[in-house]
């Protein structure tokens, strides 16, 4: 059976999606938005679907639902890309729980940013991962999201983090590029590992120094346009990078910066996937979707970025 | 039945204990340790016990352990005194399920600090709270916890919320006692609303200048003595006060910082109760009990303090 | 001659005043201003002046007007309560410099906050007050003030520093009571020592539980209310430590929160003062005074809490 | 006379140098090494020298001391390249004081970061650039550096600054790429201004993908590597980009990063330059140079990284 075989490559490349949750309520999937949104983002070109991240709202999901998203995520891509689930938690019971959920409708490998809420030292989240990660069925791919989880991860706790068997990449979303291209530094020998980059706007910068790739929320609506850049990048062709990094900044600049707080980034989101006819842009608490008003802003940047001639 | 009787007086004032959760490893409860620790805690005098909070290492366990920890507890305090069930959770959906596992098993009243993980502005956390409190089957006491969750909590933001129907307390565990005086200003027509401190290191302060308790983890360890400050305070003893203050800041300044991380304080609670035989010290991921070395400077400390001599 | 004579009490207690600097432009002082300013002051029977202070504005003036401020305030006090001088600079030779000019003018103290602008370590910032005290020709008080010069000054430290001879004092603006109450604690065998509590909000809370008394802001407008305050805190009544005390948080939570920005505080005392006809609300760069608007709110607010009348 | 002409392009590109102090003590320069250090820079062929700026510890100097540099660094350059002064300071009235300094001793501009201290809101500090800008007789460099001063300065906020006539860059040290490349895309139409990235680690990306150059401290040791970085990139060889950029990223995570505190990287900088034979290594309150042990470890990498044969 398909969903037995493994087809994560080592090391992962390319463009990852952080997958949006469609939503039609509090606790229910919007399943025809997610089957239509899944085929939209695969069209694009992309190199891996991650779902359950900070932009799949993980956090805010009941694990019923998280179960349920991964099972037919699972089941309709059909291995046609590699699927990484996010299995970031407070508990690390309920952590190794959600990698078995993953295990077994048939993903590929999972994502786990540092355990948050309470803070901890650099060596017990050190020890934290050597006695998790022996506990997973599927590889590993770390992710630093310190804006997030309040939790800082050292590039002395990293250089000792990857040493241990089974973890095989890490996503940065630091949003510092000092910090990454030390940890790039430390990684120089490790030809199997994925270095990605977490933020969008410096997935040229990554990759045009070091990086196997970027995980781009923005590619749930344009896929290609960031399939596009790592080509590019990958290519040596300037010019076209120097245009389509110009069209990221646009779209960060633009969509994701309606209403004044945080998560305008989540909402604008999901609110040009609704504007385009992808899926609803229900949020999770305590999150609400964008009135009219920003409705149709977002609306008239979708037409005057060309996003949906993108393609 | 006793149970179905809510003993949660109005407003609730006094000493109230953040009961750290007896465990004997990752997910299983330290049963025996447990019932020992409420006696040990009930015997001091105290107003009510706070079960699943940031001292109980709520988050850290799993969801599981969680339901089992509010049944034993309530099953055993039999309505002595009241309890109160942290909910605190990132999922909307989890938080009310708590709630109503909590109501189920004759909890009398719930505590929530604002959703952590991703950055909320003050309009969506008061939204947040108006679409949740109305599904709470028990009155709820706001927590405010800046330090692990990461969210502000601005005084217009309190003043809102607490004209909600349903909130009935409020424990402030910002250390900021600038941001206390001013949320005690608030609600100074509120008399039947309880602002409660949440650093045992603040109760005489607070308590002083008008709260109604504390919620005190150190008395876990010796209850009385912040049953005695509280009851000090209250009478105008200032003398008193102040030598149990003194002692209040002794356990903080000595059993607390033992170690070098934050954690120090969740280690050296349960340490302190390891070695008064009272419960296992066993820790939720991703922290571990200490060593000898530092288990043999707590033994002292409890030694020259007289913590076990004090009752 | 009077200003050879230093009238620095050891330990000094009671209410301090950090002066607002009278201005009439960028460089000019208000001198009619500062006079009344003074005698205003001095009049509610405050236990000392400090100037070039944080509320001195002190980093935003040149060196120049405040060597001319320091002249003008010694010779107008005549000795009348010990004068306390801001020294904090990012410059060690500046900050000198500053002592020298405050001990020819005949001031009887200076104050030093930590050096600003570049992080520094613990030893770092122990070793740098080990090679300035010896230096001042005068007494010196620490001045904890994290928000503003970004060093965190730890307890450790503080309890190394304060062995240093000639340092008399510590005035705590961190606003942490739990680190208050860790200090207090670290210096009780210091008998000579004084311990100020830098935010008038706090003064009840810090004067109750051990301090010498407080640094008030306040006090510049209505400077018998801190001092009231202060001495039914020393004489047990704490009926009217509550009455007082909640008289300085409605100064607090009114007068200092007009305009938005976190210079309303400064801007408010400064806008009160112009109003009650004692000085000239115009603020050192990068700030400004009220406009219209503003200063209509904080005139209402003088009225409704009587500020005038309270003498 | 040559220093009455303004030799500054429009806009400035390349590397400019943000260049130590060389002190003998704490009042005094070491003017040999100064005048060694100044043609070691330009022996590497970069395109200006920045003064006073946070690597020239110009916060922790005396005023007669940084007049003293200024009049010392302009009569040796000689117009040989552009001269940039550090005029940065809490008080506006100095920081004019400083301008005219820089004017009358021949410098070519200046360079401001947003006064520090007290924190201010956005509208203050675009007014406090409004009220400056007009009073300095050189062209102005804005630089952000919220590491140091405490201040954000928002996108808008730039957006409207750089409007302001005789402001001709923007040398970011936010180290934060996302913002950076907001800034740039800003500033798309302005072709006369400069923005340059402060973080050498950073060089690449920023110029790769629209900087006009880098403020490299590295520059003060081994000036040609970085002026050979931005001339790759500029010639878009990116095989040359890939191994200039490893070996700054090299000396960033070795001779920046011995000793424990932030000042670790002054502290590695001057150490270097003073195991090279070039400066003296002492350095401002309330820092100090490396001790032996420290010492020898910077030699070898100085050795390993084969500084000294760069050129």
């Amino acid at each position: 059976m398909a969903s037995d075989e493994n087809i994560m490559p080592r090391p992962l490349r390319g463009i990852i999606v952080p997958m949006v949750t469609p939503l039609l309520g509090r606790d229910t999937l919007d399943v025809p938005g997610l089957e239509r949104l899944i085929e939209h983002i695969l069209a694009g070109g992309v190199n891996g679907l991650f779902v359950l991240g900070t932009t799949g709202e993980a956090p805010g999901l009941s694990y019923a639902l998280r179960f349920e998203l991964i099972e037919r995520v699972c089941a309709q891509v059909q291995k046609r890309v590699p699927i990484l689930v996010g299995i970031t938690d407070t508990s690390f019971v309920e952590s190794v729980k959600m990698a078995h959920k993953a295990k077994e409708a048939g993903a590929d490998a999972v994502v786990l940013a540092l355990p948050y809420y309470f803070p901890a030292g650099q060596p017990e989240l050190l020890e934290y991962l050597e006695h998790l990660v022996p506990e997973l069925p599927l590889p590993l791919l770390l992710y630093n999201m310190p804006s997030c989880n309040g939790q800082v991860f050292q590039p002395e706790t990293v250089q000792a983090a990857v040493e241990i068997e089974g973890i095989v990449g890490l996503k940065d979303s630091s949003a510092d590029m000092v910090y990454f291209h030390q940890i790039h530094s430390l990684l120089k020998d490790r030809t199997d590992f994925s270095l990605l980059i977490g933020h969008e706007e410096l997935l040229a910068d990554a990759v045009l120094l070091g990086a196997q790739g970027g995980v781009c929320g923005g590619a749930n609506i344009v896929p290609k346009l960031y399939v596009d850049l790592y080509n590019a990048v990958c290519s040596g062709d300037l010019a076209a990078v120097e245009l389509l990094h110009k069209k990221v900044i646009q779209i960060s600049t633009t969509i994701y910066k309606v209403g004044k707080y945080e998560s305008s980034y989540l909402k604008g989101l999901k609110c040009a996937l609704s504007c385009m006819g992808i899926c609803s842009d229900f949020l999770a608490e305590p999150f609400h979707c964008f009135r009219d008003a920003e409705r149709d802003i977002i609306h008239r940047y979708i037409k005057e970025l060309k996003i949906t001639e993108y393609s």
